[in-house]
């Protein structure tokens, strides 16, 4: 059984280089990894921010919520 | 062949959270990973800080600093 990890970003240098890093470095067998841009799905902001997210990048997992690094604050993409 | 990667923490429940969540998630067929706790190995905070590392916890991914987080700044474990 997977755990849902759940990577956040806003398509910025910051983001793309914690998605090549550390998303895509899960392990596939233990996590099934979503990578979710606010951006272009601001639908989801909601989302993000009810898990604990202040900014991007960040990744969720299992309701956790971890920043790496800092590429724009939540509220800048709204 | 696997890359190198470091986790560099202090012990922290920040820390704590992510070395859990993060640096045990990666994918072991790909990442040997390393866990430096700078609290009880202070020889190693020049390392870190080489790799660009500015607080912890933080994961070195070939020889790219990730911060995760916020626990503490490195310059308060020397």
């Amino acid at each position: 059984m997977t755990t849902k990890a759940t990577f956040f970003h806003a398509g910025c240098p910051v983001c793309v280089a914690a998605e090549r890093s550390v998303a895509e470095a899960l392990d596939p067998k233990k996590y099934d990894v979503e990578i979710v841009h606010l951006g272009n799905q601001g639908g989801r902001i909601a989302e993000a921010e009810t898990a604990g997210v202040k900014s991007v990048p960040a990744l969720v997992i299992a309701g956790h919520a971890f920043h790496i690094n800092h590429g724009a604050d939540l509220a800048a993409l709204k």
